[in-house]
């Protein structure tokens, strides 16, 4: 248990309230200097009014700092498993600094990031899967992200784990096995084929788990949208009331947040991300040549390009395009059906298009925007989630995840080869040690290692 | 009692937690439908663990939203005086707003901006000027500021104007008693000077609350300093480094809040706002005048110059620059004391100057910053404050002051001219509905005035 008490704000600045963390053992002692309330011989998990106090030594007098709520809780029931308190102050830049001071001034030190958590990692509260699923948990902005951090916070992702080292420490008690019976040559054989049996169902399954990070990452991240196409075919049309159907609810929440959230929309709780838009939109009909190359840079970072046009395509169009979308989820959109001389379906379609899908919208109406949607939403190719589903996000964890899957790939060819056990048993150990460092558990971690996961929190958590 | 149940993000969004407010009737009925612990017997000011659900009718489950706490209140002992909850959740985005929308749906409506100190003014846990004084201590960024607004919080203003209302009431009374007895001519002169005393008590310290308005404005939003000076003599060194001295301990606690509030510094608790010094920055050596006249705009908005020199001034700029301060108070800086070329103290002062604080300093060595900072205190002439001061820092407030002010000298004047009792007690009650009008006790308050008063407020308090 760390011997330092910690304090932190744990909100952000700037609202109603701000909530002030206090953990570690001194908790209690370093309140008993700044709190109106003697809170000795409360009861844990209970909220307390009063006053945070300084003492002042010209005037000899108490200043109230601000008028307060405090909530206590006691080891082991708590966040970290220390004590800890919460201290419900005016959100104040003046009252926030002043209690985080005099808390210092009793004893506290500022916290790092994610020392809070880390703290209930070290106490045995969660494992460093869970931990980083806090973080995650913290910065989901979408129904998807939001699921894939719960179910890790939750433990399905250390569940799994844990099965998955039964089956790898039963592997290694029946290699054992083998080796105990290495003088009989006729065993072997039986035993390897269902060594083997056993060895592959783990590699699949640490393969669906490898490959599940890419999908992870796009659910975090967002799922890179370009959006493609001459100028004056409606390009910002479009993406306005892409974007403004989305708006409401968020902003009515958030109010100043919406500039940070600008330029992404979620369709179906997943989250899209036009990038490079700015400079898409803003090719000219002067320097034609320029917009078409922001159009290429916004292309190549995305997943799904989104080609707008008000004509029929020339056959070099067509050429262009599909030269600069080969690995990419293209969606034809043509534009303008609002408009009598547009000529859409009725125009020869180019054998190259036929199976590239193609909406057919107005922009400036609103016309099979909903359309639009959807087609977005099936060429991100999302597989639909449940709530168990386990989706790895943290880069650390895929590390450990590929070179599980490297040391297991020794193992298989190993026992498929006639290895001898205990040249196969050393690499299943690696396997072991790869799964460990995921949720940290009988692994010495280094200050280094812990650092590198932690500091990507805020501070406060 | 209101009978709508209203809830809240009483914390900005993007910390590590968020914290959203309930308070109504239904609170814990409609907490009941989403949060997994029955909180029907529970003791109040208590904080409990638990998980925000969702219903999902597709998958007949209950998804989790959150894992978070939930503190009850019970009336009357809540901010509100209603039965109240908070719940701590993780600070995602959409977290947040799925539980607000969970909540919206079983029967809560989104609170509008002051709506919860609205509730505790109408359930009687505050007057108005108390309700006036939260939002000002939550915007308080400064020692001043956090102090006047703690001091209106605690009921100092609301004492005073009680005491003014208690001997309005007994100059009322001996008015009465004057007019009883008014057929004994002898009488009345010996009330009258009496009357004449209590009211020039009362009209000394409604002045003295009103003229607090100015000090009051200054305090709250930041004293107006303009740089002024010459392009090259080192406005910008000076402006960096009077506002970097500052910095240290806000950025670490705040983060990104450093933009909103560049270029302010506190000195001794008091702050400084430097106004429009990007224009006086921008000035440049091609358009000379074009600088001056910005200076001289943000000299016009100032209620401190620094006028920042390296030379010997000509009798022409001496001129020039006390014709634009009149009713400022100036400091004359003479930046570059490194410099051995820089005539200082040896070179001949105009006679004009000899009464204006003058620093000698080294911007780019950092040389007197402290000795401007001094001079700068004290040219704001600030009286210092004890916790007991009442300073008026509500437009409304002040406005109600100076009516009964106005009303208070046609009483005066009416004791003086021998106006009747009557017609000076028809302007006695004026002055006691002023006074009313600042708490808002025994007033009738219309929506409109609420609302002008609660607008202000951020949404969550």
């Amino acid at each position: 248990m760390n011997s330092e008490t910690i304090c932190a704000l744990a909100t952000a600045p700037g609202g109603a309230l701000g909530i002030i963390r206090i953990s570690g053992p001194q908790t209690l002692e370093i309140l008993s200097h700044v709190f109106s309330k003697d809170l000795a011989h409360i009861e844990p998990n209970t909220v307390h009014y009063g006053h945070i106090v300084e003492y002042d030594a010209v005037s000899q007098h108490q200043n109230i700092i601000d008028e307060v709520l405090v909530t206590i809780f006691r080891t082991p029931h708590s966040y970290t498993g220390e004590d800890s308190a919460e201290i419900s102050c005016h959100g104040s830049r003046y009252i926030l600094n002043k209690v985080l001071e005099l808390l210092i001034a009793h004893g506290c030190r500022m916290a790092n990031p994610g020392e809070y958590t880390q703290r209930a990692f070290l106490n045995g509260k969660m494992d460093l899967s869970q931990a980083e699923a806090v973080a995650d948990l913290i910065a989901s902005g979408n129904k998807a992200a939001h699921q894939i951090a719960m179910s890790q916070l939750r433990g399905n992702f250390s569940s799994e784990l844990s099965r998955l080292r039964e089956q790898l420490l039963k592997l290694t008690s029946l290699l054992e096995l083998e080796l105990d019976f290495s003088d009989h040559e006729d065993l072997e054989f039986a035993d390897r084929s269902e060594l083997l049996e056993l060895a592959n169902k783990i590699n699949s399954r640490i393969t669906t788990l490898t490959h599940s990070f890419e999908t992870g990452q796009a659910l975090k991240n967002g799922i890179p949208v370009a959006l493609a196409g001459r100028t004056n075919v409606g390009k910002s049309t479009l993406l306005n009331k892409l974007l403004r159907d989305d708006r409401a609810i968020v902003s009515s929440v958030h109010g100043t947040t919406r500039d940070t959230i600008e330029d992404t929309i979620d369709i179906q709780g997943i989250t899209f991300r036009f990038i490079d838009t700015a400079g898409i939109r803003q090719a000219t009909d002067e320097v034609e040549q320029i917009g078409i190359n922001r159009t290429y840079a916004a292309i190549d970072k995305a997943r799904i390009v989104l080609w707008i046009t008000d004509t029929v395509p020339t056959a070099e169009d067509i050429q262009e395009i599909l030269e600069h979308c080969k690995d990419k989820s293209l969606i034809i959109i043509r534009n303008k059906i609002d408009v009598a001389s547009t000529p859409i379906t009725s125009s020869p379609s180019d054998s190259r298009l036929k199976d590239i899908p193609t909406v057919e919208i107005s922009a400036k109406q609103g016309t099979n925007i909903d359309k639009l949607e959807r087609a977005i939403f099936e060429s991100a190719n999302i597989p639909e989630l449940s709530e168990q589903d386990i989706i790895v996000t943290s880069a650390r964890q895929y590390q450990s995840l590929v070179s599980a899957h490297d040391n297991l790939s020794r193992v298989l060819s190993g026992l498929e080869s006639g290895l001898s056990g205990d040249l196969v048993s050393e690499d299943l150990r690696l396997v072991l040690d790869d799964l460990a460092d995921i949720t940290g558990q009988g692994r010495i971690l280094t200050n280094e290692v812990l650092g590198n996961i932690f500091t990507r929190f805020c501070v406060g958590k």
